[in-house]
């Protein structure tokens, strides 16, 4: 086939035996250079094995060198000490499965808060270096350099029930948003000292495989079809599908409405490869959403309404359960009640424009068009329970709960189809056992294929419980165990 | 491989080269004699094809015969223009479009809905008889021999908006729940009177493929595994995967908690064996769940509310829909406020149990632990409003309400963990064309492989959007398609 302009299909794996000549060999031939594919080829490369890593791009850094570098780790680790908070692994571990729901996978969850101590320790033989200071405002990131903060709802009433809460996101040092980017610099250095082959602009067309075995993969390379043969194993580490609009409308349509957040290898292409050498995609309907109402933390005192006038989340939590929660209202209607004492600029990501100002409740209720005794009957009980420091209905935390009495009082619009920014990025993929092997609906592993990153259902699982952190935290943990799976083979 | 015990995998096809010994042959190959297998055998034998229809169970009747036997029917069908109700395909389109939402299939809608009136005629002509009598009430199903009820959201505020209602859910004439067994009685019998090969006890393993056709199926039969070859087509009928507990785990884990409803074989296995062939399976996190708060209809006339104490419902909506909002609300607690006047007896179905009962709104609020101005709130607007004949939250039909101010009020719990009724099925399954064609993840056609019914996810696409009859509607209409679809290979 080398050579060839033939179209090829992403889920239609070529056979070994229609392979005329192979362009090259290595032991384990690891796809996508973001945070799970540079994690699992060093570790691969650690493990003694020959490593090549292929690269859609013309450079490194995937999808994780845009984001915002958080790594959610904990049980202890020296920045948490540095900073003065307490963390155990039984708090994660009981945290992060309650953060999954429904969807949990025990063995998942398990491993990475176990080992998160030890997945610490490697990131910063890697070069990763963190900053011991915390910041403990509400927003999307820290806005400086610190590298420690909360990143998801730790402190929410039902949360705290169950584990003491501790702040986990890690971000490297750098500032603000430019921890990804900076953590993806590191890996690659590291990458750099090493012997590992790297290709840029080489675009993975369809795995090849020998009867019921993976071992190799058909690329695009200088304008040529090439096979590349992987005597180990081949580790797809190709990101989601949030790009791949038709992938989205079939298997996640919720994120339909949501913008994409993401690179352009986040085009689903790793998960059809999977799917035609057999594997079981899962939890293809779930994904990242978010309508990010802080910062400023002051909107945290705001008050979501529906289009009932009602309630329906506390307003301190993380942003994505807020969105989650946003989309379950009727019309996906929701707003946001202020006063003049908490209103001082529009929230800082979404915008959010003000559709009606007036002197009290009653007004804004019959100015907006709520229902008579809707709006007004939820701020009353709002505030008498807020002087006395308490919240009922959702438990938002005295932290953020103060009465609204300082009119006038104004109606942001947070409904998403209002023009704000409601981001979304997928979280289904191959389903894998915990060293990345991958599997059939059935649970059958496909030898020689293994899989990392957002290619995979990974540790997060729901908006509702996600914290920033968990998916370079999936993705570079899950990515090494992937790399030293096939390195071992 | 005939005659050994070795274990089969449903996701792992056969190559038809490993097969010594065809133990029969067709032209096209029916797997599962429920109402979509009886259809597509019908169908692919009218065609003028030779048909083989095997089953799992020692009958045929499948979960169709375990249902209440609504057909989703419109367009001006001869009995709702015997019960003097207008409509027309326009109407019935735009309503099942709508029902689907975000995960509406257009050209499967189109079909399904401009084809109406024929499927309506060829189900009369296979002997299955309409009773021209309309049920008005609120309940699950006509509870005598009525033939004609609403059996959705047609009469719903927004859905008003967009078309103009009309009852199309049409049973098959019998008593109350006997519809389902009566409608395969007909076509079990219009089956018997054609030469299709019938088998019972004969349970489907693994698909035969040729190269990347399908060219038949190994079954169990009589203790022996047998390779039955199909000249043109398999069509899987095999039903869903609410049995397969393993399944809905990992697939669709919020119907983990509900009462899986059906026949044991619905067990995935069509699914399973179609995914292991290269399809793509769909929408699989989806499905039917339901809490019946009706019949009696006065509970119609209550008032839904959360643990905040605030509606979220119009409480005459169908009872999947309000299980979708029951399901979405905090820690999954509901409630249902009722007065002296509406209480009678427990709903039928869920005989949920009245947790509180007080002379005042403000004494029941306090009593069962709401907050202190939430509950009596929200039931002063409710009343308020509904002396007016008005209900400005959620719009429920005029019919339906009326104030509730006849104490002692009863708090009635419809919480998911308070052990009353939750049924629930899968509509998640294998991609296909209109005419039964499976899919792969990248729209290609697998030849030879055909499939309907709840193996496929075809017409219904979410709790909130269903309405009885669309099931069996679809699996006896697309069954008939892919029957006619496989016959002209």
């Amino acid at each position: 086939m080398a050579g060839t302009t033939d179209k090829l299909d992403p889920n239609q794996p070529l056979s070994a035996a229609d392979i005329d000549h192979w362009h090259a060999e290595t032991d384990v031939l690891v796809i996508g250079y973001g945070g799970a594919g540079a994690c699992a080829a060093l570790q691969a490369h650690a493990s003694g094995a020959a490593v090549t890593l292929l690269e859609l791009a013309s450079g490194s850094g995937g999808t994780t060198a845009l984001a915002g570098g958080q790594i959610y780790l904990g049980g202890g680790t020296p920045i948490q000490q540095a900073c003065g908070f307490e963390d155990s692994v039984e708090a994660m571990e009981a945290y992060v499965r309650t953060a999954a729901g429904h969807h949990t996978d025990d063995s998942r969850v398990q491993a990475y808060c176990r080992d998160s101590l030890e997945h610490y320790d490697w990131l910063v033989s890697q070069g990763v270096v963190f900053n011991p200071q915390f910041y403990g405002g509400k927003h999307t990131n820290t806005p400086e350099y610190q590298s420690l903060a909360y990143s998801g709802n730790e402190k929410g009433h039902a949360e705290q029930q169950l584990s003491q809460p501790a702040p986990r996101a890690h971000k490297p040092k750098a500032h603000w948003e430019e921890g990804g980017a900076t953590l993806m610099a590191t890996l690659t250095a590291a990458i750099a000292a090493t012997d590992i082959d790297v290709h840029f602009d080489t675009r993975a067309l369809t795995l090849i495989c020998e009867g019921d075995t993976v071992v190799g993969l058909m690329v695009r390379q200088d304008g040529e079809q090439r096979a590349w043969r992987a005597r180990q194993g081949v580790v797809l580490c190709c990101g989601g599908f949030i790009m791949n609009r038709d992938m989205v409308a079939r298997y996640a349509p919720r994120l339909v409405d949501g913008t994409p957040i993401g690179s352009p290898g986040d085009n689903g292409s790793g998960i059809l490869m999977g799917m035609g050498a057999g594997a079981a995609a899962i939890n293809m309907h779930e994904g990242f959403v978010s309508v990010i109402w802080y910062p400023s933390g002051e909107f945290c005192k705001g008050v979501f309404v529906n289009e009932q006038g009602n309630r329906f989340i506390n307003e301190d939590c993380y942003h994505s359960r807020g969105a989650h929660h946003c989309l379950n209202q009727s019309n996906r209607k929701v707003y946001m009640v202020v006063d003049s004492d908490i209103y001082t600029e529009p929230p800082m990501y979404s915008a959010a424009q003000v559709v009606e100002v007036a002197e009290t409740f009653a007004d804004l209720e019959r100015d907006a068009g709520f229902a008579e005794g809707s709006l007004s009957a939820t701020m009353d009980t709002y505030n008498r329970y807020a002087e006395q420091g308490q919240d009922p209905l959702f438990h938002k935390s005295e932290e953020w709960l103060r009465p609204l009495n300082k009119p006038p009082y104004a109606l942001l619009d947070f409904s998403i189809d209002s023009g704000i920014y409601y981001p979304s990025f997928t979280f289904g993929g191959l389903e894998t056992s915990i060293d990345g092997e991958v599997q059939t609906p059935t649970g059958q592993t496909i030898k020689g294929l293994y899989a990392a990153g957002r290619t995979t259902a990974g540790l997060p699982r729901t908006a509702e419980g996600y914290a920033s952190g968990m998916s370079i935290g999936d993705a570079t943990y899950f990515g090494r165990r992937a790399g030293r799976a096939a390195a071992a083979r």
